[in-house]
């Protein structure tokens, strides 16, 4: 039974739960049941909370029982990353440094989750800082991949996809600079939104109006990411450059196809990064439904020049802006690779910005006339399959070396820098069993067009779907 | 006739030429005549189109014969700040550089102003490159204060409000980083409204992401103000930031009263700035209507400490962006006080626009705050009445030295760096003769809200209104 419990969408465990087939208890006891059995396999979750968990859960079928008004997500079980800030729970943003810290407010998608209903039971497992796509830190070491897991979860959001996979709640939340809702997704054969910047409001930033790094949902199936989406996006008077468009127009059904669909399709970025032939070949096997199914399939890429020195140059910045204190407080504390990043950002100047900044329109604008001849954009998630749990990151790939941690996060930190939503969603697997996203890029602010179209490839794909299993052999 | 013609809002215009009781072409030769008669005293326009003008007139008309679909500024003449593109008329942006520039393409605001049916009858007069709250060039020399055209008109859309004081056109554009719509509107007794940033999109930008300098309407009525906001405000495709409501939002009447609203007022943004006796004076008299309507009025005012760093170094920094390749080529053809404003942005550091983004985040919230217990609060727009023209910028205020062309433009700037929006409305005149303005602030995107304040205000101070009188003893 409680095996079962876990297997359900979020959508149809909040549907349950409204109409009283199931409580939240016995959705929340099941997840800490799933939670104990396969978190030791790949240790997503960093910090649980069972006992408060269950004690909300109770008192949300209190308040369900006495008819009161509940949320979209009334009763449903999710993680936050280690990295959001949540009251009363250790927040320790993979760091030594924050190993005891305890925030006394929740911070907004924390609250937005929360607040429709969703029952906290921990916290995800996150790189130091989120920094990078594998996530590994010195307090609570790797999560590692349901599929195998001698192999790296992906990241920065690791935690959260890992967490997804195995069962352990329905929904997460993530955040998104360079590839971290997305990567992981990919990694672990999940869903993960990088929304339009603006779309998730965050607070609090420490420079709030601007929007390279994002948060968004991550969710097992493209339906319950949109679910997530309704929840966490609409405008908010803490973020000035949130969209105010209200999130309940991702809550209706998603309902499309692919017939007409105008789509692009870059298995190579327009041949700007190596890309392993195992994901090549899975991509193309993508590629094929979309036309397959009635879509117009062309070999298109926008020229994603100015991409490398956009990203880099505001990622810097945005380090040195984030943890130039922490870092002159406890350098000696932090990860080599995040003292570097943090000193890149020290040592810019305005006309570095500057050159920045008008790469980064240029781009928009390639991208904005790039879509009014395709609906959507079809590249890698990322450039390999998850790799060996133990590495810091790929040494190279498809025989292309690879000199830093950012290096073969092209696939992914182009499209952040382009400004446009993505989607990672599940397209099959490798010979070898470990999974492969397709990411469904469209035009900036059309998150709904890019969740549809995610949604008609995702059913035209069920078939291909299984979930993990574990190294104990047990359906997880 | 034709003297009724420009007295008209341009509310009533656009009603009059719908109904044909006037054709669009009796309104142009009307503004065309009274352009004529004015421009010689204050220099305003500075490029006129008038058989351009005239042509679309009676292509406009021939339109609304013909039972076509019209706009809702149809027929009505409106000029373009000379900083602004517009396809096929000379667009100087006040500099020697650009003094042949010819643009191909209409800038985003002009195409608005066009698509809605207006006519251009011109360009507006600027400082170079609109640096400043002084309209003066080397191209056309200064625009003049049509009360006293011994004094400046203001900056750095002196022009265009010059002009709708003195009923050339009854719609205009303008910009502004630092005042620019607010300053000028103040020194000419009309209308100004620095939108919050993203409001009216902005195209073509070098820098599309940030958000300091805005565009948006001037006219001689809130009214009329809101009527042209309606035009330029909603979202756009080639503006990542606009916002995406739709202009429409502000095309409803602003009926509204000073009855219950909740009122501060600091008359010397707290004592961080010297103000001109004679600008309290007015703004004593401004406060005072709305207590007599029903406001709850309180000395109050949010804390801008920081404004100075975060508005200066985004200024500077957006200076070196925009204009540091016309400095490389063109350096000894520009004024020396902007060179040393690109300088200065090319000095910064990564760290000091890490600062300055802090900066502005703190202002954010504490302007956020500050609104949960006030609806509007009233500044002075400008801390001196109108200076003599032959000035750069008034060398004191209220006895305080000021150093540079920037510094006594405070009351203005600091409101950018806040992203609140902030209308300028007539607030009576010195006893001199000199107009003032009152700024109405509002809470992040609530243009709307002040514009319903600004219109009460102007509603309960009509019988303070008095038109120019230019020195040749007629009434213009």
């Amino acid at each position: 039974m409680t095996t079962d419990i876990t297997e359900y969408t979020a959508v149809e465990l909040t549907r349950l739960i409204r109409q009283r087939h199931l409580s939240a208890r016995e959705v929340v006891e099941a997840h800490l049941a799933r939670i104990e059995r396969t978190n030791p396999h790949v240790n997503a979750i960093v910090t649980l909370v069972a006992e408060r968990a269950l004690d909300e859960a109770r008192a949300a079928d209190d308040r369900l029982a006495a008819g009161h008004p509940v949320g979209p997500l009334h009763g449903l079980p999710v993680a936050h990353k280690d990295t959001h800030d949540t009251a009363g729970i250790r927040t320790t943003y993979g760091t030594p440094v924050l190993a005891d810290n305890l925030p006394d407010t929740d911070e907004l998608v924390v609250e937005r989750l929360r607040g429709a209903g969703a029952i906290t039971i921990g916290k995800t497992n996150v790189p130091e800082f989120a920094a990078g796509s594998h996530t590994v830190n010195p307090l609570f070491g790797a999560t590692a991949n349901p599929y195998d897991t001698t192999k790296s979860a992906g990241g920065s959001s690791g935690g959260a996809a890992a967490a997804l996979a195995c069962g352990m709640h329905p929904l997460a939340d993530g955040s998104d600079m360079g590839g971290s809702l997305r990567n992981p997704a990919s990694f672990c054969n999940v869903v993960g939104l990088r929304p339009s910047p603006g779309r998730v409001p965050s607070w609090p930033e420490q420079a709030a109006w601007t929007s390279m790094a994002v948060q968004g949902p991550m969710a097992r199936t493209v339906t319950d990411t949109a679910l997530a989406l309704s929840v966490l996006a609409g405008p908010d008077a803490r973020s000035p450059v949130s969209v105010p468009e209200p999130g309940s127009c991702f809550a209706e059904p998603l309902e499309s196809d692919l017939a007409g669909m105008r789509v692009a399709f870059s298995p190579d970025l327009g041949g700007s990064v190596p890309v392993d032939p195992s994901v090549t070949t899975a991509l193309e096997s993508a590629a094929k439904v979309f036309a397959d199914l009635g879509g117009t399939v062309e070999r298109a890429c926008p020229d994603f020049a100015g991409a490398e020195d956009v990203f880099r140059t505001l990622r810097a910045w945005q380090f040195d802006l984030d943890l130039g204190r922490v870092r002159d407080q406890h350098g000696d504390r932090l990860k080599a690779s995040l003292i570097d990043n943090i000193d890149a950002g020290r040592d810019l100047t305005g006309a570095d910005l500057a050159r920045a900044a008008r790469g980064r329109t240029e781009l928009f604008h390639r991208m904005r006339r790039f879509f009014l001849d395709y609906d959507v954009l079809l590249l890698p998630v990322s450039q390999v399959p998850p790799f060996p749990v133990e590495l810091e990151y790929p040494g190279s790939v498809d025989g292309v070396a690879m000199d830093s941690y950012l290096d073969w996060m092209r696939s992914a930190y182009f499209v952040s820098a382009t400004g446009c939503p993505a989607l990672a969603v599940p397209a099959g697997f490798t010979d070898g069993g470990l999974p492969v996203g397709v990411q469904v890029v469209g035009p900036h602010r059309a998150d709904l067009a890019v969740l549809r179209a995610g949604y008609a490839f995702e059913q035209a794909t069920r078939h291909w779907q299984r979930r993990p299993r574990l190294g104990d052999g047990e359906r997880p």
